[in-house]
């Protein structure tokens, strides 16, 4: 059976620099958006903090992402951006996200980010650790 | 007798994204910092927001800036800009601006911004009217 | 029989704006290369630049990315971005990317983009027209 | 009688995500292209990239800056930009810079940047030397 694990929900603002040509959040501008909310996911709901866990020499990197544009945002709007694990194992995790407008409840993008864990010191990959798992497994 | 002008605050946090080579906010990113500030408080405060300002067929655009680094802000780090009209005219207004850190209040970055008024349409500088001037006077 | 488009080069270098906290290119940014080398590819190879596309009316907007990373870029770094056309109808067109280091000519990234053309006063999708599809196919 | 510095120019190009709603380079961005155009004119015409000043255990951080915005630059534009010191001493180096769009040689921006030498290890400021102050005393 397959496991489900816990999501959560961050709100943020677009802010005036993020807007492009086309009057509205330039497109790279949602992985910024997706990475925000995860810092603070990691350390408001699972207890561990991108800087601890850089202190602790190690690094969540990206590598490979997949994000769908359905609507997009504008100057001003509030979006919640929801993510949880979709799968971990020692190889890495996989998240998948939505944004969603707060004024409509209607969803601007969704996707997934596939991370591996590096070495901070060596900057290479490295197994997640049992602890590590665990700790996401919530 | 100098005219005194409102100050407002407003509080934000630093994005993953922000961070530069150095692990600080990276120097261009104040500017953006103050400009979101700035647009919210044009409509919580001044009940005029840019988006409205906009639809008017004006925009503000900046003309001259000095930005002062004192210390730098970090991941994680929330922070409070205060901004406020230091002078207002027919020709623009200087907003003079403080950042500092939530976490100990200290001064990061401190300066000014002089804006014109534009018409959207040409793209050229407009007198201030004497109604946006009153608008601003708080 | 599958049609085969041509594939462009373009050659830019890592700013020092586009470095994060971990001395390597932001992943976001990656996005916003591919996009700079398509504007310009677009000129050069299609004689169709986006300006002109945009005096027209019309703007090219992404509909869907995935983009894996493979090696990271550094401060200083030049690289060559090649894409290409990989299906194009009425619907839209799948652009193809590849990002590899001038020092090596080893592959940073690759993936694809997802258009859709829209309307520029609307903000909606239309259908790609024959001349446009023409006009690509090349 | 005051010293007079070499000047350097480099050429660079807008990129689509410079682009604001306004439709022209977003005003902090300027302050990217000039840190860019130093970066590649510390290892062209100092013989000292900063990479190699990072290796040695330095960097050149901001401390203040002012830019005046003449004429906006637009999507496609190219631009020269035009750098040098402007005064040098142990306490750090003033840097002054022009930004001309390449098709017309109009200016589109000036001011100045102010650095102060760190030690990277700590953070903080420190003296410039003798032979730094040669480096760049061309």
């Amino acid at each position: 059976m397959k496991k489900e694990y816990a999501k959560f929900k961050t709100t943020h603002k677009v802010r005036p620099d993020d807007i492009d040509m086309f009057n509205h959040v330039h497109n790279s501008i949602y992985l910024d958006y997706v990475l925000a909310a995860r810092y603070e996911q990691m350390e408001l709901f699972y207890g561990m903090s991108m800087e601890k866990f850089m202190e602790m020499g190690y690094g969540w990197v990206v590598q490979s992402v997949q994000i769908n544009y359905k609507r997009p945002l504008g100057l001003g709007d509030k979006f919640i951006v929801e993510t949880g694990i979709e799968s971990i194992n020692k190889k890495g995790c996989r998240v998948i996200f939505e944004i969603k407008n707060l004024k409509n409840n209607k969803l601007n993008t969704d996707g997934w980010f596939d991370f591996i864990m590096i070495d901070l010191k060596t900057g290479r990959g490295v197994a997640v650790s049992e602890e590590m798992i665990n700790l996401y497994s919530i």
